[in-house]
């Protein structure tokens, strides 16, 4: 992985193996997801199977590992941020369910599966959706509280960053968006809400689980932003450069749904540089860590390089 | 109100008014309800439009009502239990926008009114319910928390009364069972979860805002689960004995669509018998509180009473 245009490594610290550290933190996000959540055998079986096949199809576990990352940076323990990890995945898991639906995106593959709705129908996709939801906010309070962070701190974190202000509002603005003629500055409404709120959550999260300072959440929610802007850019960008086999989701639907996208209203090349200019600047918020944020660095350089 | 068979008033107490207090009541909800969302005209305005739709379409607040007098049982005050059955009637809400999709029971109306989704589409009727349900947790991590029952007991209180062991796993329940021969065992199951767990979640939530005794919460739990039982048969007499327009529903929709309900099962005059030993078992919970759960009986009585 080139790193050196955005992430000159100072003297002496070795490279970070973020190959290893996601390789490392899937697993553990995936072992702690199955104790959280009911087994497959668990009556209802059907909404359990539904739950965990969507939640367990092969997602990149990017927002965990934020969170995680997150907590390293500010000194803390990831077995103190692996409920919040598990709780925003189950978020992501859930909001994709309900975006597939026919009355949303439509859409037919996710991650290489079918999506929820075409393997179990249309009503158990919605109650899975929401099933995983509840389950979010049921795993986030068996999180530990702290004085500065409390459990009310926590829940809320999470509720404002999925709420009808932000993850919610970007899916509602993405949809009336559709077939109509969309302004930057409308595009990246739908961005700030629809990518970049869970993501910047991830990085306070981690930080909120490690105690951390004014100094410290402050720059968290800085790169999270960032980060997150940067992420959909790319979305957008492999949206129209890659193939549906390669994305594990139906390539090119954008285009086709008519829907506003970076290289759709600037281009290209303007997009790829907005994407690089945004995660520079996700960099430069990490300063505040002094050398600490290395998977935060890595993980920010590995997003705006991604391929699928 | 004939109350005498079930409710006889100890001397010297004053008859308890039911209906002055159920006015009172929703009025303080519905102020607070409408504090604790954000304004139809805050963006995505058709979001807050449709979540307030269906939230303010003249739903009885019986949820919210059992929080506050279960609250004001245990010496509470009422309004440190405000933002508790806020929440309740937000997961209610959201349960019946979900409930009424094309995809589960596919239903026009809902109190007098067009369902959420024949007025804002289906796409945002999912979205507005689960705002709703993210809204829940929100509201709820506002009240306030003790010692005894902290914000993580709260939240984790209301997300296992809604989550996939109980208010959704009687929707899955409901929904594989329509057109199957359903035994009074498995009719049980699908009321004890899909209606029962959050009337149960509502009286225990009310105690613990007002920092109840264990012997108490015992008492509201055991309150609550009958009460939600007998409210579940009734309804499903109601659907069988009243018209559309009494119920601002579709009546006979369980038995059209071949769901198994009480009266279907054991018959019409054993249904209401069932109800009244379920209510009366209901009333026996709260000897715990020496006479002052007066609101909770009347409560109990009216709900087995009630003609819609």
């Amino acid at each position: 992985m080139p790193r050196k245009s955005l992430h000159p490594s100072p003297t002496g610290r070795p490279a970070f193996d973020l190959a290893k550290f996601l390789e490392t933190r899937t697993a553990a996000v995936n072992a702690a997801l199955d104790r959280f959540l009911p087994s497959e055998q668990t009556k209802p079986a059907t909404i359990h199977r539904a739950m965990r096949y969507s939640l367990f199809a092969g997602g990149k576990r990017m927002r965990p590992a934020l969170v995680l990352a997150a907590a390293t940076a500010c000194g803390g323990r990831e077995s103190d941020a692996l409920p919040l990890a598990c709780a925003v995945e189950c978020i992501h898991t859930y909001s994709l369910v309900h975006d597939d639906l026919p009355a949303m995106d439509n859409d037919d593959f996710r991650r290489g599966k079918l999506t929820n709705h075409k393997v179990f129908g249309e009503g158990i996709a919605v109650l899975a959706g929401d099933a995983l939801l509840t389950q979010a906010f049921e795993i986030a309070a068996q999180a530990k509280g702290w004085p500065r962070y409390s459990h009310r701190d926590l829940i809320l974190e999470i509720a404002k960053a999925s709420g009808s202000l932000q993850l919610i509002a970007g899916q509602v603005a993405d949809l009336e968006g559709e077939g109509k003629k969309t302004s930057a500055a409308q595009l990246k409404y739908i961005h700030e809400r629809k990518t970049s709120a869970l993501l910047c959550c991830s990085a306070r999260l981690g930080g909120m689980s490690a105690k951390c300072s004014p100094a410290q959440i402050a720059a968290l929610t800085d790169f999270g932003y960032h980060v997150g802007l940067a992420f959909q850019v790319i979305d957008d960008i492999l949206d129209v450069t890659q193939t549906s086999e390669k994305l594990g989701k139906t390539a090119g639907k954008d285009t086709k749904a008519q829907k506003a996208t970076y290289p759709s209203i600037v281009g290209l090349e303007k997009s790829r540089k907005i994407a690089e200019e945004l995660t520079a600047r996700a960099f430069a918020a990490l300063r505040v860590f002094k050398g600490k944020a290395v998977a935060l660095e890595a993980l920010a350089e590995f997003l705006l390089k991604r391929e699928c």
